[in-house]
């Protein structure tokens, strides 16, 4: 197992992301990649590291976050997001984490590796922390405007995804509406829904916002657009809510007490609602294996990311999704 | 000053609609005509309630959660909420509030009331909890689909309502978008934006999912499907953290020690988050004045969204919003 990591992709990049790769070569014994600036990566690893852990491919280039991403990628031959597909490509790595421009990383997917077979647009499967496990929001936004054919399609590639990697056998599969009848929504969600019913997944409906988080869901399907909104606000709520009753708290010799006796509780909590545990979303549809880390991870959101880069390549997900796509795509002709 | 309110519309009406009324005409002194069965809301009255403080208005028909709002309200003439809004037209009532089929309640409002000019659709105001103040998201579910020109129209609204009741003075407005930059987006977003551009309003330009807490603007223009989600999956978020926390807290000694020593400060807290502060979410655009509020709505959501609809018409906002769309309209069509 190698693991191509983008050293050159975030807003604290290369530190924090060579950081991060030395966690988790150091913890999961994951060899990687770090594809960058070599004299910059040098300076930042420790010196007793063994290449048996961590090696260097350099590379003169790099998208930056405010770039277009199609445009940069196709122009940047040598930018560390493209090199790192590249290895992906030339089998001298198994998957690629990023925590650079997302859409770069989605157009040099795409474009290094290809679709696999079925899929006419790849999404992002953003990992939430839901009330009673993780909830999956695909697409959270590598497509902007979908087709309903798409939104069938990315349910079919979590459910791969979330089965084979995340262990939820048969998952519970919703469509984003703003209401549960089969009359509420856009065109686009009405005919989806008719997509999904039709299907063998375990399709239970439309789902509303309020359902993101309940859990009696474990995938739910959006096109980017309402799906980063709802990545985003959710994952700044969580920390505006947690600031707001540690500043109420903070405030009160009570307050502070509380805090003291609660410590563990208040630890478990955060935990609960940690965005880090997974570190990254994986990009599925491409024909390799990609996770798009936030541009301000931390050093332990990249370990994370790529444990699960990890993990999704130890458990042939991307042979199962290729087998599920040809069977429910099959499956939904013939209905 | 009379509020119409509907008092066969809601979860738990008419029991918890009539209790809302009675709080609202108890602790405010507005006075309230309650729309619906007589005999059922005369025996949920206290026998003492003077009529110089709730009188009853009998209908026999109500519009159910499940129904198509518009034909249910084209079919059913002696519906709650459609006769509500005609005692509004009939000048024997100022405002509506129904916590009904918020749909019917939309096309109840249009239909018997009209548009004001300027406006091609109505929309409703969701007013949000964020962490440095009151935020208004802007439509939350009457408008699957919207043209530029419609979310420009929104941001006019909500900047006449935000100033003229919520007492926020040039409040700042955001487009909501997938990235800070002009070219993110989809294409009725990146229009719209040049729309708000050009207009007098204090746009700031693109803002993200995790800007609708953060509280850098007070008001957020979108179409009314991502914003129903963004409402009910922060609603919804509200809700399941605070319990998750709860739970945390529960199990242990020292966390309940912990919430015993704090409860000043989680009530502060929870007061910060409060979805039923205003109780209800303003339907702007319509000739005259309605609030919507939630089906699961409590007795003091009703009483805080009558208290809404009492402060509307006393500060003119109708008035204040009918020319400034006049005035911006005009600068539009000049710029």
């Amino acid at each position: 197992m190698n693991v191509a990591v983008d050293a050159m992709g975030g807003d604290y990049a290369p530190g924090v992301v060579v950081q991060g790769a030395v966690d988790s070569a150091l913890e999961f014994g994951i060899h990687v990649t770090l594809v960058g600036d070599e004299g910059l990566i040098r300076d930042l690893l420790p010196s007793d590291i063994s290449s048996d852990l961590i090696n260097v491919h350099h590379c003169a280039d790099a998208v930056q976050m405010h770039e277009s991403p199609l445009k940069a990628v196709r122009q940047k031959r040598d930018a560390s997001i493209r090199v790192a597909f590249e290895l992906v490509k030339r089998r001298k790595a198994n998957a690629v984490v990023s925590a650079g421009n997302s859409g770069a990383t989605v157009a040099a997917g795409i474009l290094t590796l290809g679709r696999i077979e079925g899929v006419d647009r790849p999404a992002i499967a953003g990992i939430l922390p839901g009330e009673k496990g993780r909830v999956i929001l695909i697409d959270v936004g590598a497509n902007v405007d979908c087709r309903p054919t798409y939104l069938f399609q990315f349910g079919v590639m979590a459910n791969a995804f979330a089965s084979s990697c995340l262990g939820l056998g048969n998952p519970k599969i919703g469509l984003l509406s703003i209401g549960e009848e089969g009359s509420k929504g856009n065109e686009q969600v009405r005919l989806a829904r008719k997509l999904l019913e039709a299907s063998p997944l375990n399709f239970v409906g439309n789902v509303e916002g309020r359902d993101i988080f309940a859990g009696e869901v474990e995938i739910i399907v959006c096109d980017g657009f309402v799906g980063n909104v709802a990545l985003k606000l959710s994952e700044g709520m969580a920390k505006a809510m947690t600031r707001s009753l540690k500043a109420e708290l903070i405030g009160t010799l009570s307050g502070r007490a509380a805090l003291l006796c609660g410590r563990r509780s208040f630890e478990n909590f955060r935990r609960k609602i940690d965005y880090e545990e997974y570190g990254g979303a994986p990009l599925l549809g491409i024909n390799g294996v990609g996770i798009i880390c936030h541009g301000g991870s931390s050093a332990r959101a990249i370990k994370n990311a790529i444990k699960l880069a990890d993990s999704y390549v130890s458990n042939r997900v991307l042979e199962k999704m290729v087998l599920q796509l040809k069977d429910f795509n099959g499956k939904q002709a013939l209905a």
